[in-house]
């Protein structure tokens, strides 16, 4: 069912395909590094599976291949940066880069983003900060798929939120989730292998608790993380919107249901209040707060604690967020990355249109 | 079974009190308006029913009535501030004001605080950034009461969460929330009612799904925010985790499974990694991304749109963040806060061994 690809095989096709439709060779390689990184990390629902959803998007003229990345707004530890329509997974770096430059200089930095795409997976973006040993946070909104709690209406994405968080010898902290219950990519999993989705996950377009993986495409919609209000959706509702706010609202792009969708057969939504979807990035320097040695310190401790725990029966271990993609980069990155043959497929037919051979 | 009491003579006790066990005038106001900030909101468990809870901890030496609070470490955007071993209503506001007064000079202001105590509802904080056009953030780690996705071990606590943002004509969206699928306040009061709690909020001391809600005196734990894995439990873990690493492990203050009990019965674990509990804040003026005016129009369509929503059949309305909470307020600030039996038991229990008549 899958075959197995070498990053570098996966990367240079995906950037042919990428200086093929106008990108710089500087941005071109930006963003296969952010969308491949869903590849490594197992995230496979992010990664070259959907670069011929940039592709088309760029052809329906919905993605600008040349952007000029401004900032429109700042103080010492804040800015508004428009991405010009550009391709999320570039315009999320230069707005990363900007939230590190601004925590560098004053402690912290936060971004707001207008203007842009979608990012590929948000931890990819969060991560840059490790390096330069600050946390980082990285969240999007994104197309409306989830019903807020009691209501029937598509009003929210599935929002996801980043943050990453260095340690000493332990390996860093990573947290990547949306704020639904499931993110879109399980359902479109179990819709593959014709399988039934759990309660909690979807609901009918009247608003019932729904199995059928295929629900949204009857009107039903996606749940925020809880399921019902018995088991928190208010806070996972709550999620959601904050993110949407905070990336959307402060920034001046498109919110709520008016964020435009990611497949371009979609029509976009009259009258948006905002540009483009939005995204909002943060970093904050360790040492801005104590000495990193004594954080790391304690941040190895704490780490250690947690992946000790006495396990549930039948359960190996406990984990710590990021762990198990953690786990899955370091295979892949040696023993390469297993794509579907439906993506390969896909893969195929792109290479086909743009003239460039896959796999190179 | 409960009895109305006016804000007013409610503050005038616990002010007394406050002042009896050495607090100054000007904190004692302070503590009164955190911690009855949740009685007006409906938060019955966080208000003066935890009034004898945070006396006992002075009785037994574990709270400093005058604390001497500090900034310990600091960049022009971040603190560190040292709760001094007070009153965490006290030390709160303090650490909230420096959040504040950090993004007037900057954009944004981030502090984390070690050495401090339970500080009531996390919403009360986050709300002060409100009346200064900023979004407020607040939280606090706690009592571990919460096992981490796959673990029999409690290691967190229920760790909450608040996010105030400004809104225009509207009411303020303000979410508060704890990490877990329900609050301990909510099986308090199934105890009190004799009532089982549905699936999903907590597990047994093996870790098999419970509905008992004395379960916790039996070793049994909260569960985090999803429940169970299947329904993204891995997601409420990660949060609680990140309120914990924001709080405890950036500032220096206990976390994990050593923060400090809130019944002063409870022994203190020995060899603490940090110094008391610790909380996190934040805020970020909304002129520091767009202008205000422009943020608040966005931000009332936002609410209006939510509000609007098409409900399921047989709910009435979609919520915003807080629209409860502050529906309630609005009505206990006319008509009085009500009290159950036992709770004014306890405070007249309280103001005879202070010398302090209840109701004043």
């Amino acid at each position: 069912m899958s075959k197995k690809f070498q990053y570098q095989q996966l990367f240079t096709f995906a950037k042919r395909i990428f200086l093929k439709i106008g990108c710089s060779e500087h941005d071109a390689e930006i963003a296969c590094s952010s969308l491949l990184k869903a590849d490594l990390r197992g995230v496979d629902s992010h990664g070259v599976a959907r670069l011929s959803g940039y592709v088309r998007l760029w052809e329906v003229k919905r993605i600008n291949s040349k952007p000029r990345l401004s900032i429109t707004y700042e103080t010492p530890s804040t800015a508004v940066v428009d991405g010009d329509g550009g391709l999320g997974l570039v315009v999320a770096p230069y707005a990363m880069q900007v939230a590190i430059d601004k925590a560098r200089s004053v402690g912290s930095g936060w971004v707001s983003v207008k203007n842009s795409n979608h990012f590929g997976i948000a931890g990819y973006h969060a991560m840059q900060a490790l390096k330069e040993d600050m946390i980082g946070i990285a969240m999007t909104n994104a197309s409306p798929l989830v019903a807020p709690t009691f209501s029937i209406e598509k009003l929210l994405g599935t929002n996801p939120i980043a943050i990453a968080i260095p340690a000493g010898n332990e390996e860093p902290f990573v947290a990547d989730f949306a704020t639904t219950t499931a993110a879109n990519g399980k359902l479109e999993m179990l819709q593959r292998k014709h399988l039934e989705a759990p309660t909690g996950w979807i609901q009918t377009k009247s608003g019932h608790p729904s199995v059928n993986p295929n629900e949204l495409k009857e009107g039903g919609a996606l749940l925020p993380l809880g399921g019902d209000t018995e088991h928190g959706s208010h806070k996972g509702y709550a999620l959601g919107a904050i993110v949407d706010i905070f990336s959307g609202v402060l920034s001046g792009a498109n919110y709520g249901p008016w964020v435009p969708p990611f497949p371009a057969y979609l029509q976009v939504a009259e009258g948006l209040p905002g540009e483009g979807i939005g995204h909002f990035f943060g970093a904050m320097r360790i040492d801005a707060f104590r000495p990193s040695s004594d954080f790391k310190r304690h941040m190895d401790k704490w780490i250690k604690r947690f992946k000790n725990a006495k396990t549930i029966k039948g359960q190996d271990r406990v984990y710590i967020p990021g762990q198990i993609e953690t786990e899955i980069e370091n295979i892949r990155i040696k023993e390469g990355i297993p794509l579907l043959h439906q993506v390969v497929e896909n893969l195929v037919n792109l290479g086909e249109k743009y003239d460039i051979p896959f796999p190179v």
